[in-house]
C-alpha cells in the first residue's frame, strides 16, 4: 500500500483499508447494498471509525473512487445566486475544479467509469439516488420534469469534462475557462430553466 | 478468429486479417503514420485490396474500430438543409443509429476510446484531422470560429452518448429520441451558429 504522506502513519494506514474494505464493498454490493456496517467489518474498524474520517457515506464513496469533487457541492454552489445564471455558475465552479490539481484524479475517474462495467452501474446507483434525485430539489426544479432536465446537463458536463480533460480535443482542451463558461453556460441553463 | 458469417470464407478471413494489421498499424503509428501501405505489408497483401474491401483509409480506421457509423456521413446528412435546424437534425440522426443496431459497437467504442491511453491517443488524432478540420467548410462555418464550435458540438454528442447508453442516466436513457431530438438539438445549433 502506498503512503502518500509522512505525516500519521498509523492513521494513514487506518484510512487506507477503509477505502480499499469500500471498494471492495461497492463493487459486490453496489452502492445502496454497502452499509457503513458492512464496510467496517470488512475493515475490521468500528462504524464510528469510519464516520470520524469521511462523515457520510456518500463522502466516503467519493474519497475511495478518489473523486476530485463533490458533484452536490458544485450544485449547491452554483445554486446560490441570480436563478438565471445557475448554468454559468456551474460550468464555471466545475471547470475551476478540472483545470486545478484535481484535473488528473477525475481524468481517472472519468476512465475508471466509463472502462468497466461494473464501475459503470456503481456509478449510475450513486449519480440516480445521490446527485439527480438531490439536485431536482437543491436548484429548484419542478419534481416531474427536473430529473430530465438535470440528467441533460449532465450529459453536457460528462462531454465537456471527456472532450476537454480525456480526449482533448482541440481547440475545446486549451480555450480559456471563460471562453467555455460564456459558450457552455447557457446551454446547461437551458437545459435546466429553458423551454424544451 | 471468430467468422461472423459462413459467406465468402475466402474473403471473410482476408477481410479480417486486414483489419488485425490495421488496429496493430494505428496503434503503433498513429492515424496520419499509419499508411495503407503499411497495413497491406503487414497483413501480407496488395495496398489495392485493401481500397477494394473499404475504400479510404478513414473507412478502414472506421471499420478496425468497428465504429457503428461515419461521423462525416452524420455531419453531410446534417448539413443537407435549413441551416437553422443542422443542429435538430444532427441529433435525430445521431441517435438513429445509436439507437439502432450499431448502438451496441458504440457503446464497445466509447468505452475503447476512453478506456485506454492509445486509443484515447489515436481517436484524438483522428477526430482532429479527418472529423473537426472537414465538418468547418461542410458545414458552412467560419474557419476561425468552426474548429470551436464544431468542438462544443462534439463536447454535446460524445455527453449525450456516454450518459444515454453507457452510464444510462435515467430518464434520459429512456426519453423518447425526438424528446431529445427537441432538448438536445437547439443547444447543438447554438454552438454551431449561434452567439457564444
Amino acid at each position: 500500500m502506498a503512503r502518500r504522506t509522512g505525516r500519521r502513519p498509523g492513521n494513514q494506514d487506518t484510512r487506507e483499508s477503509i477505502l480499499d474494505a469500500a471498494r471492495r464493498t461497492f463493487a459486490e454490493k453496489g452502492y445502496d447494498g454497502a452499509s457503513i456496517r458492512l464496510i467496517a467489518t470488512a475493515a475490521g474498524v468500528d462504524p464510528a471509525l469510519i464516520h470520524h474520517y469521511f462523515g457520510t457515506k456518500e463522502k466516503l464513496f467519493l474519497a475511495a473512487m478518489e473523486s476530485p469533487m463533490d458533484p452536490v457541492d458544485v450544485i449547491d454552489a452554483a445554486a446560490e445566486g441570480d436563478p438565471a445564471e445557475i448554468g454559468i455558475r456551474f460550468v464555471r465552479v466545475f471547470l475551476s475544479i478540472w483545470d486545478g490539481p484535481g484535473g488528473t484524479a477525475g481524468v481517472a475517474l472519468l476512465r475508471s467509469v466509463v472502462g468497466t462495467e461494473w464501475t459503470t452501474r456503481l456509478f449510475r446507483e450513486f449519480i440516480l439516488t445521490q446527485v439527480l434525485r438531490r439536485a431536482v430539489p437543491r436548484l429548484g426544479l419542478d419534481e416531474a420534469e427536473g430529473p430530465l432536465r438535470v440528467s441533460l446537463a449532465a450529459s453536457q458536463m460528462v462531454g465537456l469534462a471527456l472532450a476537454r480533460y480525456v480526449i482533448k480535443v482541440e481547440p475545446l482542451a486549451s480555450a480559456p475557462a471563460e471562453t467555455l463558461v460564456a459558450a457552455v453556460g447557457p446551454n446547461v441553463q437551458r437545459y435546466l430553466t429553458g423551454a424544451l
